[in-house]
């Protein structure tokens, strides 16, 4: 009963047009060009390298992309098991007709000759759209991205702070700053005209939301001007060798005002908490990070007090902190639960966090599922594992415990998978 | 099958009569008077203030109890997805034979007339104790409560302490203790008589239990005498601006004395674990608390050891500390699980931490579960919930993965939801 | 359907040959001699310790086993529920014939004697093992343990080395050093060399793993030789009463040393991590250890990008901590998950934990489970547990949820259950 169940609402939440809140893709080449751009994930090349593959070989700088395919698949037996994995076999059997269970040393030449041939399909980017029913794509840009050649609508700008906030006392940083505004800022006034440029470029070009990934042991903390001034001035001189408290506070004054732009542009503002950068130094691209499960929202304490009138969606890292999540989105109007991430987007931390989620947080504040990818056609795998999870809490947590309707059960999926996103970042 | 087996075990979880070992009932006004009374419960108006309500709109003086139901129906749609809305609708079906699936802006007056209705038979209160087959109700009262004016043995008093531990610095509390006992302590001998007489009132009148919710960062701690009469007398004289080692010297002696007495009186010791109060500043009445789930029961250590006459009935705020609380339980001769409080007190929490308490803690020391309510109406779609969950877990991990039967599995259920519960507290 | 497919799953996943990656069998005694060997077992004396058997009944000195057995056993009711007593149950009705549900005060005296009689038996250790289907069993080998006496391919020794670590303060474990290397340390160097000796001494005697268990609170760092040898004077000199600092410093040269010898005679270094000792000072033997869930896997950081060469089974002993291993094994090529310990060896916990790292680390990188025993007879029931719970994850998440063949999911199962023990030990 439940297993037909479960397949009827998948076919039913399948069938639902989406808008992907957070991608790192670039709109300037959206699709992958050759099964290299899809097997260099950092997923596959991290997982092949955690089981044997050295990074020397994934990495070798001039690799043709067919040779860095079959190095990479003469790696992959190692993660057969793996639910990224299954997103490869999903988009290869939807995509490109291939159906083995599995990509192996003799048949990955056949699909890679058969991706490379739909790949090179003028339109291939809009067939990958249309197949993948996604509206609108959210993007993850460096904040002195010129936002320029590409629909906007299509492709949603994201002003991403990273850099700001916790890479300003790098030259090159505060370069790309001054490049982007055309202030090189001397103290707190300053930088606090120079972010505001930002905001004006990032909106005027139809961004929809400020972003930023936050450490474990980030705790938001206003930053008067003064000490700001002070700690700029401090900074300016002696770069990422200028002393441990100037450094935060220039990270923290950043990170305060970049919240108040958010306030003043009407900008949500995604915070993806709990990631420790370059923990396994000698790891593959993308692949050396991990984190410190020891966090917590109250961290975010007088940050979300202080911003009523901003939305925050929330991403946490380590599915131990979801609880959190769902209890501060219950009870702070101006929290949002946002998506599973990274570490979290397996199935069954999904199934864990996202019951939790839809029994006690209200059905408009919660943003199911983003895929996070870098090409376009992983949304379909990633949206779909997320939504036969999402199919089989409805049926089992809904429609049988607690003896809701089919029709019922599909309109609280609808709301989360696909209005709120639109309504919380106000696209289409 | 697994169904069925669910039905049936519910069925039978469903007929047994129940005490109710932690609520906040008001023992002279224990029923609702309208549905403002059940509307107005902490659940639905922080949920109905994150989904949007403002506060002011909720809790504005003098607010006539018709137009406050109106208020807050009117912001209930963003929460029918919510276990807490499916109490409401369980308990509206089941006493006010209101078969609506939800609560309308177009049917609520219905509801509250008939509610109404039904609220006013003078028999009312004992109407729903008898269809929600309620022996006892564990009361949670202020120190100085003078437990008069009902029947104890129905309404059990309960020894609640936080004003005691956490607010002796403030000088109402203080004036409340030595009205209540006579005795205005000027030092840890006065302190330590002070609270003896309560200990002695209290039990006089019945109570069986002490009680307190502590923050995430308490650890007891013995303070000596000489030490308390210092911190004493500097509380006494600066009140909340004392330094902070005054303060928390003397609410270290408060809670230590406390578990002194419970050795003496055979009083069980509730902790609630983990709650911070206030968090969010700007929320409704009670909905202001969060938490740091960045707790251990290792904080207890010294406490456990040294009271292994005292049974401490322990609830966590968090699931994560979940498994601590078993490990503990496990272990500890003193320790008992209690419940599922507040954020950890919905359906996808409750199977997860109960099963793991299931499978591992001494059937004997598990105290399954209260409502916390503060209307005798919640008891019923609470322990309902409750009970739907620890049948499907004697279903799927008893009966079906263990190979019980069904009535070794009912004697399961019946033990922790209701024998141990009275033996514990030593009720009838 | 899934309940059939679970059982065709289990069926085959029974009849594998296994090794035993780690327990603490006396290979000088392997099997039990009475039931009191088996009810012996800290888990029955905890657990019923724990629900009101006096210490001193179980712990008398000079007991004789029967009247031991008698004793435990009339603490047993209470535990009836746990999975603990299953072990129990399924072995005396495996191994005794025993088909009663419970051991109760009227029949226990049936299967002690019937027992007895069976474990009397010459062969019984072969018998044992022969039905468990272990074909090799690691042992937990104090560091001056002279491997004599037994066939050391099926008790395969293993470096046990928390006294080396965490008691070099105590005279007592000094002269046990010296006794079994002919070295009494006075410097770094000296300490080196007589690590080196127990490495060359266990490798010869075909040992195949170090190990150690760590507190929350202990994180690897690498000690300078002459900080290291100041801080082994300081401790020559004061014992437990050295400075923290020294004893800190040894502890953690010891550590370090440790791990370059793992890297130098390529052994596996086994880290258990999370347990607090004595933490309930009036438990029973072996049930006084608990722990504070707050440790976290970055810890480790810095000994696992140093030791790229060594391989580090690890096991976490709160389910908490079990999201970063699985993320720490996907990222780091020398990290591997390692069985169920202790507090988390129970089936909702076991469940919850294998189906995260089964869908997210690469399947060459786990180590399904091992039984911690003590005495032969518990393989059997501990592995059997854990098969059911295999059985079942493979049944819904594999060939259910992702549409593997029964095929796909056993080879899976076999890998993790067989085949990487025998891999990363290096054993036949």
């Amino acid at each position: 009963m439940s297993q037909q169940l479960r397949q009827r609402l998948f076919a039913e939440l399948d069938s639902l047009r989406l808008t992907d809140p957070h991608t790192h893709i670039n709109p300037l080449a959206p699709a992958a060009k050759t099964l290299a751009d899809i097997l260099g994930y950092h997923y596959y090349t991290e997982l092949a390298h955690s089981a044997g593959v050295p990074r020397e070989a994934i990495e070798e700088p001039g690799l043709d992309p067919r040779e860095k395919v079959r190095r990479i698949v003469s790696g992959l037996a190692p993660l057969s098991n793996t639910i990224q994995h299954s997103w490869l076999m999903e988009m290869a059997r939807v995509f490109f007709d291939f159906q083995e269970p599995r990509l192996t040393e003799s048949n990955w030449e056949r699909l890679y000759d058969a991706a490379a041939a739909k790949m090179a399909a003028p339109d291939w980017e809009n067939q990958v759209l249309k197949r993948s029913k996604l509206d609108g794509v959210f993007l993850t840009n460096d904040f002195d991205d010129p936002l320029a050649g590409f629909d906007t609508r299509r492709y949603v700008p994201c002003l991403r702070t990273d850099d700001l906030v916790f890479h300003l006392d790098k030259d090159a940083v505060r370069q790309r700053l001054e490049k982007a505004t055309g202030i090189a800022p001397s103290d707190a006034a300053g930088l606090r005209r120079a972010i505001g440029k930002l905001f004006e470029h990032f909106t005027r070009n139809g961004a929809k939301a400020c972003a930023i990934s936050l450490p474990p042991d980030f705790s938001p903390r206003p930053v008067d001007a003064a000490a700001a001034s002070r700690a700029l001035a401090a900074v300016g001189k002696a770069g990422a060798s200028a002393d441990a408290q100037s450094r935060s506070d220039v990270g923290h004054f950043v990170f305060w005002t970049l919240a108040e732009f958010c306030a003043e542009f009407g900008l949500p503002f995604d915070l993806m908490i709990g990631v420790n950068r370059a923990v396994y130094a000698g790891g593959v691209f993308q692949g050396q990070d991990l984190y410190d499960s020891r966090v917590s929202l109250i961290q975010c304490r007088e940050l979300f007090n202080h911003f009523p009138q901003v939305t925050f969606p929330i991403s946490v890292l380590a599915s131990v902190t979801n609880q959190e999540l769902a209890s501060y989105a219950w009870i702070f109007p101006n929290v949002v639960t946002n998506g599973h991430w990274w570490y979290s987007n397996t199935p069954s931390f999904i199934e864990h966090d996202a019951a939790a989620r839809l029994e006690a947080v209200p059905r408009t504040k919660q943003i199911a599922y983003y895929s996070d990818m870098y090409k376009l056609e992983f949304a379909l795998p990633k949206f779909a594992m997320y939504k036969r999870v999402l199919a089989k809490i409805l049926a089992e947590r809904f429609v049988i415990d607690r003896g809701w309707s089919e029709e019922e059960a599909l309109a609280l999926g609808r709301q989360v998978l696909c209005d709120n996103t639109r309504r919380i970042f106000g696209v289409a």
